[in-house]
């Protein structure tokens, strides 16, 4: 099978131009076929304050209410994925930037009510992926590149753009041997937070039952690493998870991050 | 060859919820293979507003600085491009909303600074159309949904939607019998603007040249008749001009609109 590269970028490249840059120029001359989802990053909040759009919580979880749901299809669907998809065409990389609505990519199902209205949220499984449309634009030699975006009965829907990630791993590996990488602000995943020369190099099954009983990771990372042993459960390789300046260049001979496989 | 609809709606269909549902219903309902050019509509002067960023006009003529194009880069090509193509999805429609950046379908040239600098506009010609991705996502029978933006070294750009549907035409008229539809307020050209009856039934190259000489077009309709006619010159055989709920649920047997042919 041939080898599909799926990656995912969120606030600590997307904020940052020169990061980014950096990011989309390794991006680009990866070879194999690839996919990029990006998460929002600070612009959303920002247009939003301007537009007088406050974000919501409840409980701490964010509601995506209807105005919000306008401003992230704007500011992730239109100015974020439109400016990655313009720029990867001047480093010979042919993007096409797509929500879940696009070729009915990603079907979701809006998020059930019940304790929380969490709102305009779609969930998804693997089950979700237009994957024959996927599989025939990478046949083509275009690069999909997702803002963390889907849809239900005519709504755009809000989606967290790590577990987009996992999903499109988990419904293309019967087509690929993937390779899904999770870019964020830390080497990665480290076995103490406050100690950044602690990165767990490689992580297993098993490994991550031990170290979640013992209370080793930091709650920021377990949703990242839910996702990730998500997709290893269903079929996909290889998962890394790191800080992408090291990552991405030296994909095939990595030193740095966390590899996590069955 | 097989037939193949272009279709341009503007402010008038994308202002109005109701209009603009009437004419996705007609057009989700179109067998053949079809296309979608939207234009941009008062939302993104609301929108605008709302984010402080004033329309600028130089002798009349509309200038897209920085902060226009970034505007209109998240109302076109986000809010109104995917709620429409969230929309046709409910309607069994497969569309795929793109901009010009994406998939390289449409690659511009910066319109240059003369005596007034544009700014962020594209410029296009029919050798700007990538049509063979075109034509691949058309034999997998998605629906595409353009937005009225191109691309150009890396800038998201500004391109009048009229031209966009021309420009498309005449690229695809080597594959398709192509029918390019400009929907507009009024039920067709009309010889006298003063007289909504006075609608110009069929019009031809040489009709218009003498009926352009008599100075009897308005302002208005002169740059949509230009595409139209530029389209007809460039191998396209019919372009229709109407109101959207006379023309899209009749194709075939119109009895309303301006039929142009050469």
């Amino acid at each position: 099978m041939n080898k599909l590269y799926i990656i995912k970028i969120g606030g600590n490249v997307l904020d940052d131009e020169k990061s980014l840059n950096h990011f989309l120029k390794d991006f680009a001359s990866i070879q194999s076929p690839k996919i990029l989802i990006h998460g929002g990053g600070k612009i959303a909040t920002k247009i939003g304050d301007r537009l007088g759009i406050e974000s919501k919580y409840i409980d701490g979880r964010r509601i995506t209410d209807l105005a919000t749901r306008d401003l992230v299809t704007m500011v992730y669907g239109g100015l974020l994925n439109k400016q990655i998809t313009a720029h990867l065409q001047t480093l010979h990389c042919n993007a096409i930037g797509v929500t879940g609505a696009d070729g009915n990519l990603i079907k979701a199902v809006k998020r059930p009510v019940g304790k929380i209205n969490y709102g305009f949220v779609g969930d998804i499984t693997p089950e979700s992926v237009n994957s024959s449309f996927l599989y025939f634009l990478l046949k083509q030699n275009v690069v999909p590149v997702f803002a963390p975006l889907t849809h239900a009965d005519g709504d755009i829907l809000n989606t967290n753009a790590d577990t987009i990630a996992s999903v499109l791993a988990i419904a293309l590996s019967k087509h690929f041997d993937i390779r899904l990488i999770f870019c964020f602000e830390k080497e990665g995943v480290l076995q103490d937070v406050n100690d950044e020369t602690s990165v767990i190099r490689h992580l297993n099954g098993e490994l991550y039952q031990q170290l979640l009983k013992s209370g080793s990771f930091h709650d920021g990372i377990l949703p990242k690493l839910e996702n990730a042993l998500m997709a290893i459960r269903s079929g996909v390789k290889e998962v890394l998870i790191g800080e992408h300046t090291h990552l991405i260049a030296n994909l095939g001979y990595e030193t740095k991050g966390t590899l996590i496989t069955a």
